[in-house]
């Protein structure tokens, strides 16, 4: 399972200050210790980005790239933002991420087949609801596909993200075992080892105290880890998360593929 | 998922000793701790028993019995200690097990339907041998199933083991996934809810220090919670891992049986 990164994001408050003092120390200090504690990739999270949003983002890229060679992912619903991220990374950036959300199908998707970039397909409604089962996600799945077919987009390029939920909510204990669901199904649905993704946080938003949540973390990773999943977006500084994760690569893990492969 | 410990094994040295003695004080303490730890069930597990087996094995299930209410589970390859234990358990013990192994259907079944006790079935082949994939596994179990109700015992008194073994086996990695697929695929394949158990410490036989096997217990436990798996043999005492099990619970369970019901 590859991890990526999502500590660089634009809510932690040394990363807000640093953007907007364009301060690369800060952001370039995390970056390397992201790397040091086994990141495979760097999210860089940037938020909507309303006041110079190219600039930003073009700041925020080069100055991940100038301390590491690891990929990253580009996550910002900013249009502007994206492609001047795009335009400035090094190896082909990877795009967080697009739905079946109108403007998003308008003004994200263009960029993946103009920049032939990989990118993350949040399953959600075209109004950005969850669906509620598996099934429901997994027809999503089939749309998002086609459309990406019929724009001309590889459906290699493709990174499927089943859409983790608080675990909190009401059927938050069924959501989990949905999620898992979809992820061990998705291969033969779609026909292909498609890529998959999962945001972990998402799982313990408003679960109680720091170790509670991080107890719920290295739970529900190896059952991820045991329905196929490829990469996970998940604090890399979880230290005894990431031990986890790499005795689920000593338990059932077949490498499927690599970043590098695409 | 229910807990069962293994802590009260004749492998154990003071568990040995005390039994050498019939010295009940420490087999009364240990079981006393398990219950605290957060056992449902105490597996006695008190291999051959060469010398006066009745004795020793009634001497063994009294002493539990006189400190918990819980149930257990009589764990002996001698006929003659198991039906010892049968005959003074207060409630229906769990005989711990058989498998297709001659000898075993012969005089453990018969047992079993005698005092109408749930029994484990290990997936094994008449010689003992460990099927190598999960459709080999899963054809084992049609024949125990078909077993078991040829002689007459209600099928909900089988508990299914489908046989956990070394990851350190060449072939570790593959069958840890197998057992994961055995036990998803058993309800459907027997066409009721079909009761499984693991022995957890079966998996790290053999691999490196105290530290590392508990990492991948924690890690594969989840996974066979996720699967479905209904009862857990294990080392009672790891608390790191009992807080796993507690998460997997407030995750991905549905509670879909006690033993109590049965």
């Amino acid at each position: 399972m590859l991890l990526v990164a999502d500590n660089l994001q634009i809510v932690n408050k040394t990363v807000y200050n640093a953007l907007e003092k364009m301060d690369p120390e800060p952001i370039m200090d995390m970056v390397v210790r992201c790397e040091q504690a086994g990141a495979d990739m760097i999210d860089i999270n940037a938020g909507p980005l309303t006041h110079d949003p190219e600039k930003k983002m073009a700041f925020l890229v080069e100055t991940v790239q100038s301390v590491t060679n690891l990929p990253i992912m580009i996550d910002t619903a900013n249009i502007k933002a994206m492609e001047s991220g795009l335009k400035v990374s090094r190896k082909q950036a990877i795009i967080n991420g697009f739905s079946l959300e109108p403007r998003k199908l308008e003004n994200i998707l263009p960029l993946a087949k103009k920049y032939k970039t990989d990118i993350i397909a949040y399953l959600l409604y075209p109004n950005s609801h969850v669906p509620m089962n598996a099934p429901d996600r997994l027809g999503v799945a089939i749309e998002i596909f086609q459309t990406v077919q019929n724009i001309g987009i590889d459906e290699h390029h493709l990174i499927v993200d089943p859409v983790v939920v608080p675990v909190t909510w009401q059927n938050g204990n069924f959501q989990a075992k949905e999620i898992l669901t979809v992820i061990r199904n998705l291969p033969d649905l779609l026909g292909f080892n498609v890529k998959t993704i999962v945001g972990l946080s998402n799982l313990t938003t408003g679960y109680g105290h720091m170790e509670k949540k991080c107890l719920l973390e290295r739970t529900y990773l190896p059952m991820l880890a045991a329905a196929g999943l490829s990469s996970v977006l998940l604090n890399i500084f979880h230290s005894e998360t990431i031990k986890i994760v790499r005795a689920c690569g000593s338990l059932v893990e077949s490498k499927v593929f690599s970043w590098e492969e695409i």
